[in-house]
């Protein structure tokens, strides 16, 4: 069993390293060249010097399997190898792509014969340890030629992957799971933050995070992370106050208004870190400016 | 190592079987009899016909655990308790009562000497199975008579249960708790609604419940209780769309409020519950009789 992962990022390299250690050839392609230095000291890891050594040095039909960037980089490597690869061969897109983008991929490849996945891969940077949990959109028989890669990057042989529908269905699945993701992450933030604002009860808030891990009803994987990262450093007083989002935040709220389906909390979850992000907000000027204009009201200085 | 139970519906009658279990004596009583007969069938459980009992049957420095609904019957029973017991007795509060009545409940006991504390207890029906988390809010001392009780309830010695800080400081980090459930509660129902609803994929919610369990970072007990009942039924036509809430909710977004600190996840999963309960919401037809008033909008009749 081989296949080709082009884009070696943090992703990419650990699922090549979880791969590699079932046994399973990886032919690795990667702009920067350190982490291919790294993964030749493993068994099994062939390097890529150029897109087309796929075609030399896989048999076909070719799995190659993409873990670049969503939206310009996927794009274009998914272009390049529908004009690379033969009919049979699959392309698989890892990355957090939307997946209006992967049904039109899929089109695009399908015009020359060339299969489609599109798979959305959960677990970040523990995934290698744990195994990654992956939704799966596509034709059945391309799943079946992706099986034995799956059963190895599961956690457990086919418990930590599906296939959930059609092209286009990996990713949606995993945009909605990301979706629920932004509001389960939100709601710690705001009960820990009134742990935390509660100085009257001088609250150990690592004490508290590893205690819900025991048989509450708020026991989660994230949960065990905010216990780990507390139990070092419960003032984050290092860490600024700004959440950066990706895209699937933005498209989960985007899918609510297209569907006309309510997500008031996703929503709000999401609006909550675009405020982070926005320190200077001109809307809060505004509204400062105006409590001022008709009611006199202190407006504090910029400093 | 006895204590007495007020109070045996789902949560008094599990915990008095996990005591019972761990061969600490419990003395039960409720106003319903039909638990009291079953209870007597375990070895260890005494049946209290009255309130004075607990004076006679237990000795001294005596423990009584209310688990009585929050509110008037756990005010009431306070109260009675504050008449009868001894000083250097202990009454321990287990039900979601407001962190502010508990301050009050304490300030009255002590004012006779008796000893409080609040207990903040997660775990639900499966507490009986798993074991309670248990969030104390107390003095010392008062926690110490408590241990072997609390390490009987909790999921590992010592593991379950944590003295948080003062009176107050149990029903505190409770509430925040459940909170923090309002808002993971309505971010996957959000989510599960965008997958019912994207009918192209056909999706299969059930098995992708039961998939984000492995491996996924939306991973959690709530998560579990959702894979399992899908599998029996994703429809759930039977199911009346009317979620009910109970205090927690509401104090949280109060205590948001009295401290300013934004919970906007949470008091959106609190107002979504609230327009599940007011289907012929007055608000909603105001706003239908307002599209038509200026635009000529067509308004639906209600039938």
């Amino acid at each position: 069993m081989q296949l080709a992962i082009i884009g070696l990022g943090k992703m990419g390299a650990n699922m090549t390293r979880r791969l590699l250690a079932s046994n399973i050839t990886v032919a690795g392609m990667n702009r920067s060249q350190e982490i291919i230095a790294e993964l030749q000291q493993i068994q099994g890891f062939k390097p890529l010097s150029k897109i087309e050594d796929i075609v030399e040095q896989l048999p076909s039909p070719r799995i190659v399997w993409c873990m670049l960037p969503s939206g310009e980089p996927t794009e274009h490597m998914i272009k390049q190898l529908s004009d690379l690869l033969e009919p049979g061969d699959l392309v698989v897109d890892g990355a957090n792509s939307n997946y209006n983008d992967s049904i039109r991929h899929a089109n695009l490849l399908n015009e020359k014969s060339i299969q489609f996945v599109d798979a959305g891969v959960s677990g970040g940077i523990w995934g290698l340890e744990v195994g990654y949990c992956i939704m799966l959109g596509g034709e059945s028989h391309s799943i079946e030629m992706l099986t034995p890669i799956l059963d190895a990057l599961a956690p457990n042989q086919r418990e930590g992957w599906s296939h959930t529908g059609p092209v286009g269905a990996g990713h949606y699945t995993k945009m909605i799971h990301n979706g629920i993701e932004y509001g389960m992450m939100q709601a710690f933030a705001e009960g820990f933050a009134l742990l935390k604002n509660k100085t009257e009860f001088n609250l150990d808030l690592a004490d508290i995070a590893r205690l819900w891990g025991h048989g509450s009803v708020v026991r989660s994987w994230l949960l065990e992370l905010i216990a780990d990262f507390l139990a070092d450093d419960q003032e984050l007083e290092q860490i600024a106050a700004y959440v950066a989002d990706s895209g699937e935040g933005r498209w989960t709220v985007e899918e609510s208004i297209k569907q006309g389906v309510a997500a008031p909390v996703i929503t709000m979850a999401l609006f909550s870190r675009f405020a982070s992000q926005d320190s200077s907000s001109y809307g809060n000027r505004l509204l400062a400016k105006l409590r001022q204009s008709f009611g006199g009201h202190v407006v504090k200085d910029k400093s």
